[in-house]
């Protein structure tokens, strides 16, 4: 199974966002929307071995972690206005401590970022971490953040992570998906 | 300069699509806006050196063509709406011969592929092509299709370009110039 996880500093935690202002409103979940177009969409097809989890930081708080299955999702177009939507319905529910399914292959709970890590062994996405095309084995799990970095409170929790860079430009987290999706799928061929 | 022209065989070639509906009004515009995401964004930075062509040869017709000047574009954000803003009023202004500019950095032209293959030595991303990572040199211009394959008349004007493919998946043309742009990324640096 290949797991990305992208924190979304200032994602909305409420599904009363609007769909025409995913920038704004949403607290750039646009970008969160990208990177789930770019871990699930081949064309003409979905990759079923995939999860994307989103951290979602922004007002009004706490924070949701919003969990997308490729083995079970459904509804899911490569538009950000249809993962959007998905995203919009999970926040809606009621939220508990544990994953609660809100639309077929999309989950919700109550946390962030240092519950996530304490379940899943993640590396870092990181333009100073070492070059995905050659290290010898790549992990299955990857951590990136959105348009801002990680903080310093999320930087004390990954100190010590394994960090990986996909290439010379520092990329938006989106494109980072896509082309480590590509060295992997270079690997599996 | 890196160019690279997407076919949107459905794409709307009036200004009225609703920007709340850019896959089914807009004839899956949404795809077209993703490739001008992909073509110039780079974390906090824009790819200057890139000019992207979407030929739009949806209703109501003629074709239109619209191009993206990297090194002229502004009030482009990375949100397919508002990529799909620029491109909708680009095609509310008069529309001539020769390209005119509706926004900095955004023009608009009558014509099709056929003109714009008269004009550019494009090459053609396709997945059995040969692959971009061990071609010794890399083409500068690159011809990609939308959710639809080229069709029978494309390929008769395409018949005998070079052929190139991005890796053993295939991809959607948005993911498909992230990933070349990665490989020129690392050959450049």
């Amino acid at each position: 199974m290949k797991r990305f996880a992208v924190v979304g500093h200032l994602a909305a935690t409420s599904g009363t966002f609007s769909l025409n202002d995913l920038a704004g409103s949403g607290g750039r979940m646009d970008v969160l929307c990208r990177c789930i177009n770019s871990s699930f969409f081949l064309s003409h097809d979905l990759r079923r071995d995939v999860e994307c989890y989103l951290v979602l930081c922004g007002e009004p708080g706490p924070e949701k972690t919003v969990l997308f299955r490729g083995s079970e999702v459904r509804y899911l177009s490569p538009d950000e206005r249809s993962s959007a939507a998905l995203i919009k319905k999970a926040l809606s529910i009621p939220c508990g401590d544990e994953f609660r399914e809100s639309t077929p292959g999309v989950y919700v709970r109550r946390g962030g970022l240092a519950r996530l890590l304490a379940g899943i062994p993640f590396a870092v996405l990181d333009e100073a971490g070492e070059d995905v095309r050659t290290v010898p084995a790549l992990p299955e799990a990857y951590l990136l953040s959105d348009h801002h970095n990680f903080t310093a409170e999320e930087e004390a929790l990954i100190a010590g992570y394994s960090r990986y860079s996909v290439g010379p430009r520092s990329l938006h987290a989106d494109h980072t998906i896509t082309v480590l999706l590509n060295e992997m799928d270079r690997r599996e061929s």
